[in-house]
C-alpha cells in the first residue's frame, strides 16, 4: 500500500461493499486512510465514509481536497451526503459546497438547514412522483424509461400540481395491477406520513409501529419535500437504545470507542462528580451516627449492604420503567398500576431478602436482636427502591426531561440515604447506642 | 360494548389499524377483549395479536374457540402466523393446527420445527421465485396475473429446479428493465444469504451492516425457504438493545409491563440474592478491619464514598465494553488498544477525583493524612474499575457467555472489596491501627 496499490489490490478494493471498506478504514491509521482514499481516486465509494465514527470521518475529510469531496458526495444518495456533510465545521462544509453544482446543492443546503437528528436531515431528496391522472401503464413507462432516478424506491408518490400528496402506490401493488388503472384508484388512502422537522425518534417509532418500508416527508405547508427509508430508520432505533444504555450508566452518548483518553475521562468525569456529591450526602447520614457505630461496630460492616440490596433493586425498577417511557409502553393510562406492582414487587422481594439476610446476619454475629433490624431495614429500603425506582423516572419525563440521563443519581441517593439511615437509625433506637 | 356493538362501533373497529387495535386490546381487561374478539368474528385482525405482550396474546387465544383462531391465523403472512402460535402450549397449538388444512399446516410446522429465535421462525414461507430462463417481461406478466402472491415483497428470487438460490432481482430493478432481457442477466451477483438456523441476532446484524430491506433463507442444503424482511428485523434489533439493557439491571429479557407482581418479583430475585453473595464478601472484608474502625469511625464514615466511586466508574466502562461486544464494534483487533485506554481513562479521573475527596475529606475530619489516604485509595479502585470493568466483559465475551448478563456482578464485587481493602488496608498501615 506505502507504494500505491497494484492493479489487482486496486480491484479488490474496489470490490469491497461499503461496509467493508469502512471496517478496512477504520482499521487503518488515520494518514494511511487519507493516503487509500486518494489512491483511489474516483473508484472510492463515499458511502464507505458513512460507516465511519464521526471522529475518523471528519478527521478524513478534512485532510482531501473539497473538490475531491464534492464529487464523491455528488455521487451519493441526498440522505448520505447530508450524513457526511452535517458534522463538518463550517468552513470545510463551505469549501465542499461550493465546488457542487447549485442544483443539487440547493437540496443539500435545504436539507442540512433542516435541525439537526430531524427528519429533514435524514431523508433521501430523491423520489418519484407523478400526477393523479396517470394511469399504472403510463407510470410504469416513466420508470422504465428515465434515468435520472433514486437508487431503490419501494413506492411512488401521487401529488398534486403544488406537490401536494395525495396518496403513495406501493411498487408490488404497481405491477399486480392492470395497466390501464388509474394511479387514484390504487393508491393507499391512509399514507404514515413524516413531517420534516419531525426528530428522528419520533419517526422510528412511526415505522416501528406501523411497520413501514418507507414513508414520504412534508414540509410545514404540506407539500412532499422527501422520504425516509427503513434502512435509515435501523440506524436511529439502535442509536436510540444506546443512548438509553449509556444515559443510564452516566457515559456520554456521543463517547466512541475512537475517542483519545483524555476526550473519554473529560466526558465522563461530570457523572462521577455528581455521585461524588450524593456519595457525601450518604456519608454524612453516617456520620449522623457516628457514636452508635463506634459502641457497635458490626454495624458498620453490615451497613453496605442495606444500601447495595436497595440500589439494585431500585435500579432494576428504573430501568424497566426507563425503557417503558421510551417505547411509550408506560404512560399515564397504566402509571398508577406500574407504580403499585413496583411497590409489591420490592415489599415482597424485600421480605424474601430480609429473611435471609437477617437470619445471616444474626448467626454471623451471635445477635438475633441485630438480625431482626437489619432486615427491618432492609424492607424499608426495597419498599423505597421500588417506590421511587420508578417514580423519579415519571417525575423526570413528565417534565419533559430524559428519564434515563437524570433518575440513576436521584435513585441511588434514595436508596443510599434510605438505606444507611433506617439501619443505623432503627439499631439506635433498638439497642439504646444514641 | 357490553350488549354487543352497534353496526358503526364495527365499522370503525374494522378500520383500525393493526397496531391501534393492539393497543385497544392492551387497555381492556382480559374477559373483555374475549368478547371483543368474538363479537368482531370474522371482522377481527389477528396481525393485531403480534401486537400483544406475550402473556396477554396467550391468554387470550386460550380463550378463543381453536376453529377460529385457526381461521383467523390463514388469514395471516406466515411469519405472523408463526409468531402468534410459537409461545402457546403445545395442546392449545395442536388444537389450533387440526383445523388447518394440509399444505399451509406444513409450511407452518416446518417453520415451527426451527429453533426458538432463528431466522426459520422469523421468516416469511411465501415468497416469488423464477427459473433462470424467465424474461423480466414473463416475471412482470406472471406478477400481475396470479393471485396467490405475499402481501408484499421487495424481490424476486431465481432459482434452479431445485430450489438453489442463483440470485435476486430487486423489484425497482425489474421495473427499470426492458421487458426482453432475461432474469439472470440483471439479478443481483453478491446476495446476502440468511440460514435457516441463524439466529435472530446475526440476522438483525447482516441487515443492519448491509442495509437490506429483504433477503432469503436458505436450508442447511442450500434451498430457498423462506424470505425474512426488515419490519421483522427492526423488532429484534430493538428486542436485542432491550435484553442488554435489561440483562445489565438484572432484568429478565421477558419482563413486560404487564406481568403480575409474583411473576416480577420472582423473576429479579435470582438477581438479588446473588448481589446479596456479593455484599456479604464486601461486609467480611470490612470485618477484617473491624478493630481499625473502632479506633477511627471516620473510615466507616468515608469508606462507602470509595466503593461507590469505583462502582460508578466501573459501570461506566461495562456499558461501553457491553454494547461495543455487542455491536462487534470490540473485538480481538482493538481489544489491547482499548483495555489500555480504558485504564487510562480511569487514572486520569481517579487523579482528577482522588484530589477532590481527599481536599474534603481531610477538611471534613480535620485530618490532612487521611484526605491523603483516601486520594490514594481512590486512585487505586478507579485503577481496577477501569481494567476490571473493561476485562470482566471481555472474558465472559471470550468464553461465549453474554457479557451483559454476567458482567455486572463481577465488577461491582471486585470495585467493592477493592475499594474497602484498599481504603481500610491503607488507613490501618498509615495510622497503626492494626
Amino acid at each position: 500500500l506505502a507504494e500505491g496499490p497494484s492493479d489487482e489490490l486496486r480491484a479488490r478494493l474496489r470490490d469491497l461493499h461499503e461496509a467493508d471498506m469502512g471496517d478496512l478504514l477504520e482499521a487503518l491509521p488515520a494518514e494511511a486512510r487519507v493516503r487509500l482514499v486518494e489512491t483511489l481516486g474516483a473508484d472510492f465509494d463515499f458511502t464507505a465514509l458513512t460507516e465511519l465514527d464521526e471522529t475518523d470521518r471528519v478527521g478524513l475529510l478534512s485532510h482531501l481536497p473539497p473538490l475531491m469531496v464534492a464529487e464523491g458526495i455528488r455521487t451519493l444518495e441526498s440522505d448520505d451526503a447530508v450524513y457526511i456533510l452535517e458534522d463538518l465545521d463550517a468552513d470545510d462544509k463551505a469549501a465542499i459546497l461550493a465546488h457542487i453544482p447549485a442544483p443539487e446543492r440547493v437540496a443539500l443546503q435545504r436539507s442540512l438547514d433542516y435541525p439537526e437528528e430531524s427528519a429533514g436531515r435524514r431523508m433521501q431528496t430523491d423520489f418519484i412522483a407523478v400526477p393523479p391522472f396517470w394511469t399504472v401503464g403510463r407510470v410504469l413507462d416513466y420508470v422504465q424509461q428515465t434515468d435520472d432516478l433514486p437508487e431503490t424506491f419501494y413506492e411512488v408518490f401521487v401529488v398534486d400540481p403544488a406537490y401536494h400528496l395525495m396518496g403513495a402506490v406501493p411498487l408490488d401493488r404497481l405491477l399486480r395491477t392492470k395497466r390501464s388503472v388509474l394511479v387514484t384508484a390504487v393508491k393507499t388512502e391512509r399514507v404514515q406520513v413524516v413531517k420534516a422537522s419531525e426528530d428522528q425518534e419520533e419517526v422510528a417509532r412511526t415505522f416501528e409501529r406501523y411497520n413501514l418500508v418507507s414513508a414520504p416527508v412534508v414540509d410545514d405547508a404540506g407539500r412532499l419535500v422527501g422520504v425516509m427509508t427503513i434502512d435509515d430508520v435501523v440506524d436511529v432505533i439502535q442509536e436510540e437504545a444506546d443512548e438509553d444504555l449509556r444515559a443510564l450508566a452516566g457515559v456520554g452518548s456521543d463517547e466512541e470507542l475512537s475517542d483519545t483518553v483524555a476526550y473519554t475521562a473529560k466526558s465522563r468525569l461530570p457523572w462521577l462528580v455528581v455521585n461524588l456529591g450524593t456519595a457525601f450526602l450518604a456519608a454524612s447520614i453516617i456520620d449522623l451516627f457516628a457514636v452508635s457505630i463506634e459502641k457497635m461496630v458490626a454495624l458498620a460492616v453490615l451497613m453496605p449492604i442495606v444500601a447495595s440490596m436497595g440500589g439494585n433493586a431500585g435500579n432494576q425498577t428504573m430501568t424497566v420503567a426507563v425503557r417503558a417511557l421510551a417505547t411509550r409502553d408506560l404512560g399515564s393510562h397504566n402509571a398508577r398500576r406500574i407504580v403499585l406492582r413496583e411497590v409489591l414487587v420490592g415489599l415482597a422481594n424485600g421480605l424474601a431478602l430480609a429473611c435471609l439476610l437477617g437470619l445471616i446476619a444474626a448467626l454471623w454475629f451471635g445477635n438475633w436482636q441485630l438480625g431482626g433490624v437489619i432486615a427491618c431495614a432492609l424492607v424499608i429500603n426495597m419498599l423505597a427502591a421500588g417506590l421511587f425506582g420508578i417514580l423519579i423516572p415519571l417525575t423526570v419525563h413528565y417534565f419533559r426531561q430524559d428519564p434515563a440521563v437524570a433518575s440513576g443519581v436521584f435513585v441511588t441517593t434514595v436508596t443510599d440515604t434510605v438505606g444507611f439511615f433506617a439501619f443505623l437509625g432503627l439499631a439506635s433506637l433498638w439497642f439504646h447506642l444514641g
